[in-house]
């Protein structure tokens, strides 16, 4: 059965592996020591709860259970466990402990499933250290080359390549998927981090698509003159051209309403950062995103074409660089009607949503069937210390994902 | 005579103390290491020329030419010799070299000034480490406390209190005036830092005012949320009301014409700064500048209500401190007129300007009778490795500066 008392004691523990910032929330970032930390505790725990652990060349775990016809594909669960800086600890946290809890309890009740089940660990989740998101997954799928391993860094100009091999993992075999088994099915629980569950009053939300980023890097130089000496109309004020696209970033997302669009300049460093030199460099970070793939392209082509035009008329050069750009996903109906099923046999308030966030089951979605379900988080607030799952929210998901791979581990079931 | 040569030798060398930074150009913060060795260098020449020199607890040098009637109030000239990061090599050192070789010259010929002569090298004119400018001259007036300095703090966190103890300097006896003679006329040379001479083709430039800045810092808290799950609709992006700011202290600028003023938000710093959360919080240091405190007046109180107006739609919590509101001053007739009759009978090609820059003079300007000369400097770019000014400019404004002092020396010339 599943254990509130195990579960919060996890919770506990992954706090406890938070790292240190300047912040009180969590510092988990991706392959830093508190990551790893963290990494080697839930290995432990899926090992505790018997299942035979596997790591792949870029750090990603899999526990499996073997089913009693091993050659059929496996269902697959999981999460990661990497955080924003001062994020909270429930991003991600809850789908790896929901997962192993429900390992746990099935293996407490003598349950032998028929297909395997995998307990999936996935590295390097969160975009915060080297600039792009879900990279363990993607390497799983043979979707992350060794080369863009050389490219992405993070702050301190270290690749992700040489983080990796500092690790002790295998950058070089990146490129060919590194996971080489079938998957029947993937499930991912996870805190919602917006608002809408919490607002419509629901314990649990069925996810109907993902909406993945599509990011870009402007770099603006414009002219580092005197603040005081030169005057207004003879300026090429970087900082001033960022603000105009920070804003028309904005206008640009919110004029999107059905299906809606969002875009955040997080990242805005202006150069030399001085009182009395008008800022003659300055670099904008964009994430826009929409489960709706010709929306985004809408919103990101309009920008561009915004920069172009700001630019044009400051007198400023710029370059437009590509992070990445992401496939939104719909989750195929008959996995909808299937979770629906199991919401509707547990009696509890469900309803459907779309994720504005991007997660690792977004990979799996385009190739497997693939459901998500959501708790509310107070406030909708995420990446941030305040972040909060009730208890209660989370026991319940984590049954409702117990008995969804319960189910899903049968032959009988099938999923088109 | 003024000599050419000897000048562009101690350009030559100052550039060599330049520091080191990420930039080509100079990097001779206020009491760092660069700074203090230049700074060790000009007392050197100033005794080479046979000046006598003392230094006061703030550390600023002045450097005596006893006068045939010491009783009488002196005649004193000079500049500053730091930088700002990335900066060149005339900013304030042109006004410091041109003093002592004025010194050199006027002993070479057997000269005998009745008032006595004094070059001052006033530490800490750029604001790029403590944030307030001239705060040498400041502290020489007694415009500067012990607390000031204690509360003033560079980027790193260390107080300029800190600063000034390191170097063996005396912080504790700020608040009174450090400098104890009597002044008949302060005057400096500077580079213009603008583009006026150089588009009216004009060799030196009569400084008529000096448009001294008001500086606030804004801090404005929003919340950090999902950048990818939180709709627009329910944002507070501090970025956003940042980027509003920044635009509406540009057009509240523009909209100053005659007088003219600036307004520049050259620091801008948001956090947490990564592409997956909404930015929520940010920084912004304003600086306003015009040569009419009305109008400078009526750019910061418009642009504190635009804050306030941005951060209230915006759902925003916002802080606005100020950090410094300097007077600006105009030039006494008798002080233009006086310079005005060493170019005409110079025979150079010269017009009257303000100066858009705040200056160390401006403090002397509002006690005794004060004149600047500017000389062009190239595309008007300064705080800029860029930073140009012709050798035969700078050995013709030191003609015009030692003509000026020789004049003034005089018991016969009175400014009133």
């Amino acid at each position: 059965m599943i254990s509130e008392r195990r579960l919060m004691d996890a919770f506990a523990r992954m706090r406890e592996l938070s790292g240190q910032g300047e912040g009180p929330g969590v510092y988990r970032l991706a392959f830093t020591d508190a990551d790893w930390q963290a990494r080697g505790y839930l290995t432990g725990l899926m090992r505790e709860v018997g299942l035979a652990v596997r790591e792949d060349a870029f750090g990603n775990i899999v526990g499996r259970w073997e089913g009693t016809e091993p050659s059929l594909p496996a269902v697959m669960f999981g999460s990661h466990a990497d955080s924003v800086p001062n994020g909270g600890n429930y991003d991600g946290v809850l789908g790896i402990l929901a997962a192993i809890e429900t390992v746990r309890s099935l293996k407490e009740e003598g349950f032998c499933p028929e297909h395997s089940l995998e307990v999936a660990l996935f590295m390097c989740e969160e975009s915060s250290r080297f600039g792009a998101a879900t990279l363990g997954s993607r390497a799983m799928l043979g979707e992350l080359s060794a080369e863009d391993a050389k490219r992405l860094t993070d702050k301190e100009g270290l690749t992700l390549y040489e983080a990796l091999k500092k690790r002790g993992l295998r950058p070089d075999d990146l490129g060919k998927p590194l996971y080489e088994g079938k998957v029947k099915a993937f499930f991912e629980v996870h805190i919602e981090q917006g608002k809408v569950l919490e607002h419509e009053k629901k314990t649990v939300g069925i996810v109907t698509g993902i909406a993945a980023p599509t990011r870009f890097r402007v770099k603006l130089t414009g002219s580092a003159d005197h603040s005081g000496a030169t005057p207004m109309a003879l300026r090429h004020d970087a900082a001033c051209a960022a603000a105009e696209i920070v804003l028309a970033a904005e206008r640009l997302a919110k004029a999107e309403q059905e299906p809606p669009a969002v875009a955040t300049v997080g990242v805005l460093e202006i150069a030399p950062g001085v009182m009395n030199v008008i800022p003659g460099d300055a670099e904008l970070g964009v994430d826009i995103r929409s489960i709706d793939a010709a929306t985004k392209k809408r919103v990101a082509e309009a920008l561009s074409a915004a920069v172009s035009e700001i630019c044009k008329r400051r007198g400023i050069a710029f370059e437009l660089a590509p992070i990445s750009d992401e496939r939104p996903v719909a989750i195929r109906p008959s996995v909808l009607d299937f979770l629906e099923g199991i919401c509707r046999g547990d009696g509890c308030s469900y309803m459907r949503l779309p994720s504005g966030a991007g997660h690792d089951a977004m990979h799996w979605a385009e190739r497997v069937p693939t459901g998500m379900l959501f708790i509310p988080c107070r406030g909708g607030v995420s990446h941030n210390p305040n972040e909060y799952a009730a208890p209660e929210d989370i026991v319940h998901v984590t049954r409702l994902l117990e008995k969804a791979v319960r189910e899903a581990s049968k032959k009988s079931v099938r999923f088109v």
